[in-house]
């Protein structure tokens, strides 16, 4: 659908702000009778199984010699079911900032998809541009664009334009942005996601891993995060290769979303279900156990936490005395001893009922004048069938406050842009917390 | 105190070259009879209790209803403690790089403060501009700065001007400073701590963790001491939550201290000691070993360093022969090829006796004309009771006794400019050693 | 030699693409009879002994008393051997961003070595340049050699000019080079080699660490290998001052690859030998096998790659079933899920021969019009005598292809550019992968 909101002002502010899943299909398939297949299975999604972004994809995904095939696939598959698509609709052409016959290329694609005439352009949001340079190249590709808008009578700014940072090049431009967008001579507002592309960056870059992974290459990750954070755009992690590997794919996203970078490319239906719903804080909480860096969910008994592994062991010798071993090294401990030792080994994940609950006891606080208050977190241990309960405090202010509120603004976000996903989320929440969260912050 | 020492100069010097403590206090406390109270007690403080710089906190530590009462009160306190107080303050004033209207209260608790028949603006050393932009945000606290200094007659570049560091758009700004200081249309010459505040930074970048634990920023952090060291000013790492854990604290500085940022935020007077005695140098060296990725100290008994944990173990077996085990692996070497082995394991964490010592004789070597010069460290360990000794040679060349030179130039900064603290440092080096540290380098 | 390869033009293009070994000796040697011994020694070496950059260093090499010998020495070995030397000549003079009259001394270093009638000139490539400072700074140091190609008569350019990152203020300089490179009052096209130098970098910046030892500068190693992509520039890690651990400067250079900073300086002979051959692939493959963070790499007999650790145990209990522990957590399994599992616990390190017939199943299924094809990877495995066939897809497109192309493409550039090395080649690999290697991509 094009609900024309991923095009952000200079104030950094745009209509929707957070994006979950870029999910890529390729524009045309060889050697199938219906070359838009992939196209046509991914526009009929629907719930936690569409994302958030869909890319119809005419660069990499679609072999050279299908490309032709693969502009008319878009055309026809977005006029005839791009309405009723949940997300937003942003097809990647082709464009090189060494090549000017690519980039001449890639104009003549979005002329044609974006022709008034075919019946697709009012469903789609903007355009992907793939392996930018520096500054001026991103501004080649906006000259683009805003070519295609005033041929067709579109508005300035109407197509939102996001780029795939995946050269040194790009990189750098991320930091000139900022004194770039907004200038007379460009129309930059319109950037809309800036989307890692590690395998072609890996390339650039001239990176030699052993085995041909890919390096982890946090340094870009952050720099991409900043970049959104200070120009009010939307940052995506690049394709997680090892498509089988769910867990390493969830990982990704835990460490990218520590960076800010709340959005990650999906290749398949598993991996956008996962992207969709890994941001949203769970439905209820748990214990973590870290051991030497071994950390370890506790599981819940009748509202007691329960370790049964190896690596601790715990003991009661006598009133207020245990034995506690940690890994290899064993002590005796009295009672004050063991919860502050438990505690510098635990760690609550808190679920969305638990940050609801927060924020509203904090909103309580501030409207009765207060400026801080402690959050109160207790529960019950069972270590090798000892029970111990321990509690902790933690100061809340206005900066705990507005950090706790990301994950809710993600969730309102996602609520209020998917009315597809409304039901899983009722599913998955309940009625009550979910009402909660909604009004909170 | 105000000796006006943090006002940088263009060639990258300053008087005062380290600031280890950034210690804040709430300027007014809510519901209490006296609002001043913590800036009574912070005021008072003197030697390893008193920080480096103290900053007067108008800002987030002071209720938004309260700030009224806390520009009176910073008043009123400098004007009667200041001249004692032996570090440096910065008060800490509302500034939003979004907000015109709290930039406009910015100036106007600016003005209130330094105006000069309030008495406070003599012990002033500079004010901290929190929630700074981009470069052109820079300028016009930057201007504020300009305003007040010719309103009250003082000196151009008077007040020095502190940036907290903690939007996107700030860490951009850091890189662009080089080139926009010393412009004739700005003052940023006046520019002293550069402070990362990773609480609202992580609200500005949208990071998100499960347990709500802010991340650690690295790449932030190295971005804030490369800029200081570009325009020689001094990086400020932000506050470290957990007020409690002391060892996370003194982690964290070690850590920070490997990317060149040698200071840290302090919130309450445990902290404040713990980071003004951090950096300095050891009183006794220390030997360290390290068997796949855990480090233990060893501890010394009639100058032999023993270890006796479970993660080696070693047996003569005939004369040069060693059964020799290290985690899970064990060998049979021989006496060269244990002390080989021992070599790779263990570290040798140097005194401040030790590095005097080393630069003294570097030096020696220097004025008879040699370039370069190997130092020998050798010690006795212990291992399940069989001992071995183990050398070492390093050489040192310019660039090595340089890169020594910094936590000797902390020491004498210290010594120099904190007089409150000598006794304490003489009472924890001895007499000796102290006279030989201030006049080498 | 000078074969002016290094010199690299504005489309992020030059001659020689890589470079593995910077190599410096001692311009001059104090107390000795033949003062320029190590020169000499140097500029003998052939095939893998010799670098692919060598650097008579009359900088920190040299001792300040000795540095107009070191400039004697340069012009008479390089006259005399230089004809001969298989790889690139880049003395590196002094140099100092804040000193204006050691910048006065580089450039007169540069006018004596670069003078014709000194007939060192002709084998000589460039100049290697210390202690930069911002982009400004760079600048200075390209006039110099500007003068000096016009003083002397020499093509505009003809001289490559190689920078030592050292400093915050070169770091930063790093961003700005893609837009000042270009500009028509500068020549730094000539630009060849960005170098960093940590040990006077950790003094810059301040950094201190508890043993002495450097710091690993992640980010200052990334900046300067995205430099190097952006501006089409070769990027090299500084000194590994460990001189006789191998094993570590072995893993700081993969660790340096993953980064695509893929040449290193070289302080021995030892380490020319090991930053030669360490970026080639390996001659065979190997499979790595990683437990809770523990890689080792398996052993072959009779083609079956055996593990007899005590990380791993497997038994098989009967038909279909097996007991298998990994570390502490053991779990019965049947086939499958014990393929997937020790899919999950292994990698594989591919061969020149496993590249290159990748490479060339690609490049035939291209031909035949296929954008993406599967390549299978199998072995059997032995843990505990239970042998184990495993086996894996990859998906194989463009993207991979050109990513898999850098370590071919670094193998090509030294087979062509390195005559004397091509017997070595030849004797590690064989002829008949050698052929191939150079044929694909």
């Amino acid at each position: 659908m094009s609900i024309q909101t991923t095009t952000m002002r200079s104030d950094g502010q745009q209509d929707r702000s957070f994006v979950r899943t870029f999910f890529t299909s390729p524009a045309a398939v060889e050697g199938e009778t219906d070359s838009a297949k992939m196209l046509r299975r991914a526009v009929q999604l629907r719930g936690m199984r569409a994302p958030d972004v869909w890319v119809p994809d005419n660069e990499d995904a679609t072999a050279p010699s299908m490309r032709d095939d693969g502009i008319e696939n878009i055309v026809d598959i977005v006029a005839e079911h791009g309405e009723s698509f949940p997300g937003e609709i942003h097809p990647r052409i082709v464009w090189h900032r060494d090549r000017p016959d690519t980039r001449y290329q890639g104009l003549q694609q979005m002329l044609y998809i974006a022709d008034p005439e075919r019946g697709a352009i009012e469903y789609i949001d903007g355009f992907v541009v793939p392996e930018v340079g520096d500054i001026d190249d991103w501004k080649k590709a906006d000259e683009c664009l805003t070519i295609i808008e005033t041929e067709y009578g579109l508005d300035e700014g109407r197509l939102s334009m996001s780029v795939i940072v995946e050269s040194g090049q790009a990189e750098l431009a991320l930091a000139d942005l900022r004194d770039e967008i907004g200038k007379p001579t460009n129309n930059l507002e319109r950037l809309s996601l800036l989307v890692d592309g590690e395998v072609d960056y890996t390339k650039d870059m001239r990176a030699i891993t052993p085995t041909g992974e890919l390096p982890a290459w946090p340094e870009l990750r952050h720099n991409t995060s900043r970049s959104a954070s200070a120009n009010g755009l939307i940052a995506i992690d690049g394709p997680y290769d090892d498509i089988r590997d769910i867990d390493g794919y969830h990982e990704r996203m835990t460490t990218n979303q520590a960076k800010g970078l709340l959005g990650i490319w999906a290749l398949t239906p598993e991996q956008v279900i996962e992207a969709n719903t890994a941001p949203l804080p769970p439905k209820t909480g748990s214990w973590l156990l870290d051991v030497n860096g071994h950390t370890v969910e506790l599981y819940m008994e009748d509202d007691v936490h329960i370790y049964d592994g190896e690596r601790l062991a715990l003991e009661k010798t006598e009133t207020d005395r245990y034995r506690f071993r940690v890994g290899s090294e064993e002590q005796a401990v009295c009672d004050d001893e063991l919860h502050e030792e438990l505690l510098n080994l635990t760690d609550y994940v808190p679920s969305l009922t638990d940050i609801v609950d927060s924020m509203e006891t904090f909103e309580e606080a501030t409207e009765a004048g207060k400026g801080a208050i402690a959050m109160e977190q207790s529960t019950t241990l069972s270590i090798d069938g000892v029970e111990v309960s321990i509690s902790e405090e933690r100061m809340w202010d206005e900066a705990t406050y507005q950090a706790a509120q990301t994950p809710i603004s993600l969730f309102q976000d996602v609520y209020e842009n998917r009315p597809d996903q409304r039901e899983e989320l009722r599913e998955m929440y309940g009625e009550h917390v979910l009402k909660r969260a909604m009004n909170v912050g």
